[in-house]
């Protein structure tokens, strides 16, 4: 069995069929350009060290994923721009939680963090796992993990969306 | 200019640093399984479906990176289990921020849902971004990213480690 022979969408895991579509290579850091309010090809392009050809194809990717919308911007020549979804933009813990651990853990030699603060009070904004119910914060120890009927899951993140 | 000619490594940004360690094909379901509390190779390589050299990889390279720690829990033959290192525990709201988008927008064909509920209260958790001052949930749309010097960081996510 190789790698490539097995599909991440066929697995019953919520956890596998998001990476499905946003866990090849790269398409992560086009999300994170596309958070910071990138939007054209050429933009991503400049940002994104990647082949021209595989950028296309990762942004095509998202976009028959429902992540991205493609909007024509130009007409002659013809120039597309690609926009977060409401979909997509459920995306955004996933990014921020990335670029935390990164902060913490692989940015020691570097001279600049990375820093995303609120607008509104100017305090930096942090990645977390709460309790839907009390609020607290919650390692992986404090919790329990199990698959339910779909039809129970009646506080499943789903319902709240 | 080919994919694999980029290390992500290299980029000054911790997304991408992150992704360099935990941004490989399968990597982050290890992780999720981890998580759950799987340790043991065997225990790895039944649930997730790819070929034993890859796993042992993959389980290579976490360990490589200071997420895993491996330990000989059998002497003959020797047989190892893999346990996260307080860092691996870090990247624990990166796997749930997948898990919730996954029950969000890729399950709606499948009779369960997984589900992650604090042990103390029973509620569901959830993974969000939130600001570190006033507590709010946060949007990308309501804060602003940017660069600073690691010396300015203050209340950076790594000084509050």
């Amino acid at each position: 069995m190789t790698m490539r022979g097995v599909s991440l969408a066929g697995l019953n895991c919520p956890v596998a069929r998001t990476l499905d579509s946003v866990g090849e290579r790269w398409t992560l850091l086009i999300l994170r350009d596309a958070f910071n309010g990138v939007r054209r090809f050429e933009d991503f392009a400049a940002r994104i060290p990647i082949a021209r050809n595989v950028l296309a194809g990762r942004l095509r990717t998202l976009v028959a994923n429902g992540i991205f919308v493609r909007e024509r911007y130009q007409d002659h020549p013809p120039r597309y721009s690609y926009r977060l979804t409401p979909a997509g933009m459920e995306l955004y813990p996933v990014i921020v939680a990335l670029m935390q651990w990164g902060n913490r853990h692989r940015m020691a030699d570097a001279p600049e963090l990375l820093e995303v603060r609120h607008k509104e009070c100017g305090h930096q904004a942090e990645a977390a796992v709460l309790c839907s119910g009390c609020g607290e914060r919650l390692t992986a120890r404090e919790v329990r993990a199990g698959y339910v009927p779909a039809s129970v899951a009646t506080d499943a993140p789903a319902s709240e969306a």
